[in-house]
């Protein structure tokens, strides 16, 4: 398998599920429109309730998008039973981000048994203009034999 | 002057006032708590609506919250009639982020002419429990004779 | 136990001597200065070896002794047979590194069963002058049932 | 002009100038051998004495020519006359850093007029065999008006 290859229907199902669960994405709008081996994109499109102060996509929301494209993108890769949770991640913030929407890409680099670390890239997508955003790297814990389930209660 | 002291009405109003134009922050529910010379508070109550998939604060809001809280820590430094933007941040999310409210402090390490570098943390707060979530190191750039005002249109 | 607290002369010693191992310490002239329970200090000493272009050391000889020392700090607190390994570090360069030597500290912010995460600062000292030269953050993985010994051969 | 294309004789003259100055890298045995638009490639030979415990590379030698590499990388695209600081970088060290040499790739991502933003990448290679051993991201300034040259005296 490489990085980037289709998915079983099981793995694509998984990932759109747990994505499903995590409350923010859904209230920020946020979309999953692509799960592969490895890689995953997530979409964000404008809305004033994501701006900072000058009218841009607040960081908050550019690096909460980066930071689960990342994190579905591990996911893909560990196996059945087991869950992710984002050790670190670094984000270089490098052109304002506007645009229609956010396109942010997150794909492993490295997969590792514990660890696996990812980059991250985020696009402001308007029209046919597509522009780098941010980029950033992330560390990710597999919790092993804790399945991706809410907590109790 | 020195880290955390008082500041001027002057600079405690338009850090406010900037803060208030982050649609983000409003719309995930964040209050600006506390503005000191160099360190900013901002706190983040719980709602489902912030969570990841385990029911617990999203990463993209404790990193939301934790980079505004730096932003304007280093804001209340700058000259009048300039801005802020991020231009990298990094978190180690070293706890899971829960309790009733979350609470970023940002927190200027080195205030430079052109670049600014603040610590980041943020805690979970629960009754009188404090537990340490994140924490984290931004540098910000000041844009000098950028007011910080919406784009314009 | 808390950080900062004196150590056993058992983990001074096991300390030291793995860090006696690390033939980049000697070769720079780093010495490791002083081990507490999750905080080491190493010192370089300034040589003409260690400059960058302008004549200051250069940030790999800062961030080599910065990995040391957190990486040892986080090894006084692991336990007996396990090794340390850096998992990743981010070092921000507020002041130009100078002096007659360099101090790095390393200091553990949070020890978990598998990652540690240290606080990394680094001063430059000329006489009675101490500047903060260097800040960053680290994230460990303790290798148990691993010895600290060189690879066999 | 595009990242990776070939540099005029002035700029490889002065780039490589400038690293003959590093006395770092000379000490360490770090040679720059490949000198690109953007893109610096710097080479570490094996030694004993760039070592940690288990006998790998340190990842203070690691993170030494990364460094380097993406600075250089950085200062080829400055205006002459101008010099280059490392404002911040990080790393993520994916695998033990062995093997005859290390090779560090720096590479431009994004140029701006203040700040430029670099990859850094490092391999392990042994004979055919090339690991990727770290992964890293870097934030430069642009020091305008300041030669590149040692400090006075």
């Amino acid at each position: 398998m490489q990085i980037g290859d289709p998915v079983s229907p099981e793995i694509a199902t998984r990932t759109q599920a747990s994505f499903a669960r995590q409350g923010l994405m859904a209230y920020l709008g946020a979309e999953m429109t692509e799960v592969r081996a490895g890689q995953v994109t997530i979409r964000l499109p404008f809305r004033p309730e994501l701006t900072q102060q000058h009218g841009f996509f607040h960081a908050g929301g550019t690096s909460a998008i980066a930071d689960s494209a990342g994190g579905y993108a591990g996911f893909t890769l560990f196996p059945e039973g087991s869950s992710v949770l984002t050790v670190e991640f670094k984000m270089n913030l490098i052109s304002p981000a506007q645009g229609e929407y956010l396109e942010a890409i997150g794909r492993v680099i490295k997969s590792g048994r514990t660890l696996t670390i990812c980059q991250l890239d985020v696009w402001g997508v308007a029209g046919e203009a597509r522009k780098h955003v941010a980029t950033g790297m992330q560390t990710l814990i597999c919790m092993k034999d804790r399945p991706d389930m809410p907590a109790a209660g």
